[in-house]
């Protein structure tokens, strides 16, 4: 059986949570609170020596790091993968997209609110997170003008992967009313068979 | 005949200019220059929404955004990319690893250091860039002890993608002598046959 190291309330490990649980396939989920330094412990950085979560680990032993790449390797051969070769690039777009542009200001808002105290250093820089996260909203608002879903016509992994910060950005200061075609685009992801939320 | 939309000193534009030679495939080159706002104007936003490059378009009209699910595009089939599932999944954990870890700290201070006036303000962010950048750079070190390249037992586009910025670390002000494996894997990569320089 597959093993995940992860800690439930990150976007990046709900990912997964959210395919395996889609996929109706088992695995073990081993807690690790990457927000009190877990991830940088001796032990956890033999396992990952970049030091974060989520981790995949095989039977066997070997292991795959960054929540988007496990997320292409647990889906090869389901239908939340294209075969189609320009769909999944287009997959892989929306997947870089969503840790380069989208994660590092529309997650980082969420932690630097929730997580740090209110007189914190970084607290300062949350306006500029909230513009860039922004404009990263602004391009998938357009994207969904006329479409059901990110890539093709059905639900998959490039919706999982931006759905995860996406529905809780609020938390991050984020208005998500302003955007009603990522707004119409969440009541499906979340209307989807097998959803399960995200514990906050 | 495709066709990519880059600017030639920008490492993510260069990984598509040093696979496309490698592959001995022709492509347009249309100079986009990012520096002085050609990726913000209106013409270019609707062609990339999310108004970066590189851009990969097609004959046909289609276009591609994201430099590294560009390369896997382009890779698809050739010896740059694997076929076998695992080996796959290592070259997107590393794909992924260079946009998230490693290009944001040691590409953006090689832009604030050449690019911005020495009083700029985000000239303060280059200490912290150095730092993070470091443990990047420290990551790729302690992986490329007693092996070649980073996937299996071949140059790949997971070489290509972290090629781009490490070979010109020192621009943004990295000690890269510190890093002996990367220093080799370095000189390696210029060794593969087509292999063609950056332009500064």
């Amino acid at each position: 059986m597959i093993t995940i190291y992860g800690m439930r309330a990150s976007g990046n490990c709900y990912k997964l949570q959210l395919l395996l649980d889609q996929l109706d396939r088992e695995y073990r989920w081993v807690e690790v609170d990457s927000a009190h330094g877990a991830t940088r412990t001796p032990e956890y950085l033999v396992k990952n020596p970049n030091g974060q979560v989520p981790l995949l680990e095989l039977d066997d032993g070997r292991r795959l790091a960054e929540s988007d790449a496990i997320l292409c390797y647990l889906a090869e051969g389901s239908p939340f993968l294209p075969d189609d070769s320009w769909l999944r690039a287009q997959t892989l777009q929306w997947l870089f997209f969503e840790q380069y542009s989208h994660e590092p200001c529309v997650a980082v808002a969420r932690f630097i609110r929730r997580r740090l105290p209110h007189d914190h250093p970084r607290q300062a820089d949350v306006p500029a997170l909230l513009q860039r996260g922004a404009q990263a909203l602004a391009v998938m608002e357009r994207h969904l003008v006329g479409r059901g879903w990110f890539v093709g016509e059905r639900y998959g992994i490039a919706d999982i992967a931006l759905y995860a910060y996406t529905h809780c950005a609020g938390d991050g200061g984020f208005e998500l009313a302003a955007f009603p075609n990522i707004c119409a685009w969440l009541a499906r992801v979340q209307a989807q068979p097998g959803h399960t939320p995200m514990q906050h």
